[in-house]
């Protein structure tokens, strides 16, 4: 029976997840959100609060001509100009919320029950009256008296009300208590309940879904968890475990959960931490050395949900906790098959890096795997920084110059940007474009914290003329110098792979068959397959 | 009776959480974290997995010598040599642990049932024969076969084992399923039994506070909920629910727990999402109009968790969804008493600036009431950028030369640093160090993802010679130009509160006395007031 149900998602993204403190999308942003909520097949957006401002009200005014497959919705207050607020948005739903909890009824709104009870029917009925979907909020339910909320509850759905959302507004249930909650108000009405869980406390995922089990039929969600204070629910851990553990229905596109999320977190502005179930970076990470073989062997030992199922793929990462089979995997990605008697070598100084509190970087791991193979790594043909200049200030154009040595020949480039990083990517990639096909794909710099002087972590993506992305890494005091080490390393990594593609095809060593020839000197290449 | 019930925090933040790809400690790292987590006032500490590498057993060994208040740990396989290595380090207790469940039998490590079993009865045997605490993890229990899951926890508990933790090592539980498994565990063996939560799918926190109210009494933790792939229960979220929703005890000190989580994110960097429960930037934020009119007037209305209960404080941000009161609020914690005509004007243009998706800084919240209020808000005497040049490079010392005008007179400056942010801020606080009595507490610079030219944001914490810190931000392409304009932004917050004290003080316009005095023309300020 459950197998069949469908639990409807109902994204606040663009209405709680923006009153996350500090986040400001424009309207460019919400409504490129909107559409990818869109795509990824979520049956409710909340666009917005449209009596918060006049910018806010014209927003979800465009989302809703966008013509997007959900149901558009918008936050209103219980009374009448909020409601013509959302009504003059052409929204299709109205979702009107008023506490019904003792400490918000006198001191956030200074309302008797009696008067709250009057707005939330009168609301209900307007809403109606005007021929939209009402969903009906009693907000702080879950700190509301229990006779109170069930008969305000139905006389919403006297008044008309088609859904109805239990706030936990600051975040207070427990998977027990909000089964029981969910229970106790299934008998007093019958439309579709729905919650809104907050975080406060770590379980806004599991509440939302032991109210699904206790009988609710709608859970509202954000991308990445945004919102109030610690957050709501998060879409994708919610919509992954209703469908892998509880066994419901979604509408929701698991493959599209990635790259929302890393859109939201983009126009947001709020990173997701590392360790963040489903979309953190680590989430299909394997660093030690019994996880690392287990995965390569057999994925299901240490992998509960295929990485491609949520549109990722599976990174091992070496470090002092490195097995032999992870270091050989990793090492294979790049094309370097070292004999076991090397494997172990290798490891043993990846360990010994990694009790240095040293992270184990692909350049640094390409760099052991070279030491310990001599030649059959590193070779000649590699470009090299030779000369760097940079300068930025008041009236001065951002500008670097570059003296690069790529297959012994010099080159030098000058460029300017936006700033010193921009302008010394670009002088770099000046010279590497004609040279060796490859693209900045991504920068990325991680978060420094600490003093002017704490070292910057840059973390870059290049693309060969294949299409095929790698990434590199730098750390520095100097982030600018960090950045261009970590192109540069990236650099060296795409071409690394060419000469060794190019080996593998002349000396029959391996199947691969990604072919390329030399274009111009040993360094240029020529796709010969089909891209 | 639960009330008096004390929970054990078991916390692997120095094992499992050490195992997050991308994080490795030095052998300082680790003793620090050590020491924090005692004063936290954790039961058990897992201080590594001593077979991994020379660098780690000394650690442990060293982490053993600290004489620190909890139980110090070390991982263990099931094998001598393990054992042996563990022994070693001095510790007051091992943590065994074989896989049960077919796949990981077959496939992590290529044993047969009766081979598991076997291991495991020799090495709680061999643990106790060298008086050690044992605690035996049956890995992977959550997907074991239960008949052979009891098997091989009631032959470990006839060899010895003093606790059973129970490890849902690829976190596909749910309160209810955690709940049934800890009931039938509990029939098999009479030992204290644990739980060690993995959060794939966002349930490690609620799926550990269930076996607890199943019956388990320790929970395996870590700070920030750092762990393999996304990571274990977050000690502070489990923490915080079982004292404030559950009614059981713990013996952390929960005052710790924010600086505990800054201390772990710095040494690991691992940063905490803005919305993470307990530790996020945010969960003590509020932003929108009703949240900020709430907490302002009565705490509980939006706060489930008092701030200073975990060590933090509330944070009011003002953007298109503020309302009035906490706009006000904002204004009067920088000493600005606007009017309620003048009020409404501010609130009005912060939503304007809002809907453009802007972020509405502190210094953007004084500008514009400035604006509104005239001469009121601004004054003359602050500092000015006037000239900036930087530069770096290969073979040149990142270096600044800056002029900047203070109190109508000029100052120039240069530094040198060990980047161009480096040499820039230190350049500025060259001229301001004499002359303003403002020192650089903090530097962020936000993660930047994109191309080479995306916007960098910098925060950062300047502290007067009251020891009053104060948070300026500033946002650009060019990461050296807006970290000198947060720096500047900051510097004239700092000179702005001294001359509104002072003038506060001459008008006796409100009761304040943190007084101040110029000492070099009207910039110059001293304490009259003990420190």
């Amino acid at each position: 029976m459950k197998a069949h149900t469908h639990i409807r998602i109902f994204d606040t993204t663009l209405r709680d997840g923006e009153q996350s403190p500090g986040v400001s999308l424009t309207p460019e942003d919400k409504t490129e959100i909107a559409r990818q909520l869109s795509q990824l097949g979520v049956d409710t957006i909340e666009a917005g609060f449209p009596s918060s401002s006049e910018g806010e009200k014209k927003v979800i005014k465009q989302i809703a001509t966008e013509k997007l497959q959900p149901e558009i919705c918008a936050l209103s207050r219980a009374n009448k100009p909020d409601i013509e607020a959302a009504i003059d948005c052409n929204v299709d739903a109205i979702h009107v919320f008023i506490p019904t909890s003792p400490v918000q009824m006198k001191h956030a709104i200074g309302m008797t029950p009696q008067q709250v009870l009057d707005a939330a029917v009168d609301s209900v009925a307007y809403v109606k009256k005007h021929g939209l979907t009402c969903e009906f909020s009693p907000m702080d339910a879950t700190r509301s008296e229990l006779p109170f909320l069930k008969q305000v509850c139905q006389a919403a759905e006297e008044a008309g009300m088609d859904r109805l959302n239990v706030p936990d507004t600051v975040g207070i249930m427990t998977p027990k208590t909000m089964t029981k909650l969910i229970q106790e108000i299934k008998t007093a009405v019958s439309v579709p309940i729905s919650v809104h869980c907050h975080d406060d406390f770590g379980m806004a995922v599991a509440n939302s879904l032991a109210a699904v089990e206790a009988g609710a039929q709608q859970i509202h969600c954000t991308i990445n968890g945004l919102g109030e204070r610690a957050g709501n629910a998060s879409l994708e851990e919610t919509v992954v475990a209703l469908h892998l553990l509880y066994g419901y229905r979604t509408g929701v596109n698991t493959k599209l959960l990635y790259g929302t999320s890393k859109l939201v977190a983009k126009l947001t502005g709020i990173a997701v931490q590392a360790n963040k179930a489903i979309v953190g970076e680590n989430a299909f990470a394997h660093g030690s050395g019994i996880h690392t073989r287990g995965v390569t062997v057999k994925p299901l030992t240490f992998e509960p949900i295929k990485p491609g199922y949520v549109g990722r793929t599976r990174k091992l990462v070496a470090g002092k906790l490195a097995g032999t089979r992870g270091v050989k995997t990793e090492l294979e990605e790049m094309n370097v098959y070292p004999n076991a008697e090397q494997l172990k070598e290798i490891v043993r100084r990846v360990k010994e890096l990694g009790d240095k509190g040293k992270m184990v970087t692909d350049a640094d791991l390409t760099a052991l795997a070279s030491a310990v193979m001599g030649g059959l790594v590193k070779e000649e043909q590699t470009v090299e920084l030779r000369d760097l200049a940079v300068v930025t200030g008041i009236k001065v154009i951002p500008t670097a110059s570059i003296r690069l040595a790529l297959d012994g020949k010099e080159y030098t480039a000058a460029e300017t940007g936006v700033g010193p990083v921009d302008a010394v990517i670009k002088a770099i990639q000046k010279i590497t474009d004609s040279l060796a096909n490859v693209k900045l794909n991504e920068y990325r710099l991680e978060a420094i914290t600490g003093g002017s002087n704490a070292v910057a972590e840059v973390i870059i993506k290049v693309e060969n003329d294949k299409g095929r992305i790698m990434s590199a890494r730098a750390v520095g005091e100097d982030i600018v110098m960090a950045s261009v080490e970590a192109m540069i390393n990236g650099i060296n990594k795409c071409l690394l792979r060419e000469q060794k593609n190019r080996r593998n095809i002349s000396s029959h060593l391996e199947p691969q068959r990604n072919g390329a020839a030399t274009k111009r000197g040993l360094i240029k290449v020529t796709a010969v397959d089909a891209r």
